[in-house]
């Protein structure tokens, strides 16, 4: 753990606290913690989800080089998303949220 | 860190993630882990969040059992706010995204 300066409000805290605050991107994240996944091996776990809200976030998340995308040229074509190392570097937050959800909620 | 079964969605986890994914939760939460406040000094660290705003999240989370209030019968009356247990518990969840966010944004 780091020391933290709680006497003043950090925009690097703040800009993950908001990404990290969207809509399904914690589900998200945590889906793929569990290795490489298809759209649809990520829809099984978050059915509320829309197939166009799932689509933007991944977007989003492979912009902020959070997630890879892999296109395999297999008949049919298979797409397969993966965490970077940036997003690897999460699964302490999606634990500690998890731990806490599971004493508190 | 505890063993997280990441091949399915957990409630508690969602319900978790819902709750510090509002907006300014995670702000409101960040500040109070530096102790007990009043309403202005919270206003000081997350000064675009309007009063109102602030009202509404604070009211929400005595209802969780997040924070307590407390009225100090001087004049002029003082109010304070701090986390309860389970506020303090998300001590790791603020601190996990405080060192993401000082490595990766």
């Amino acid at each position: 753990m780091i020391s933290v300066d709680y006497s003043t409000m950090c925009p690097r805290y703040e800009a993950a606290a908001d990404l990290l605050g969207k809509k399904w991107t914690g589900r998200i994240i945590r889906v793929l913690l569990g290795g490489p996944k298809r759209f649809k091996d990520m829809k099984e776990q978050i059915p509320e989800m829309s197939d166009k809200m799932l689509t933007d976030r991944m977007k989003e998340l492979e912009t902020l080089g959070i997630v890879n995308r892999h296109v395999y040229p297999e008949m049919p074509v298979r797409i397969e998303y993966e965490l970077t190392a940036k997003g690897r570097d999460l699964q302490p937050v999606i634990e500690s949220i998890q731990a806490w959800g599971e004493q508190w909620m």
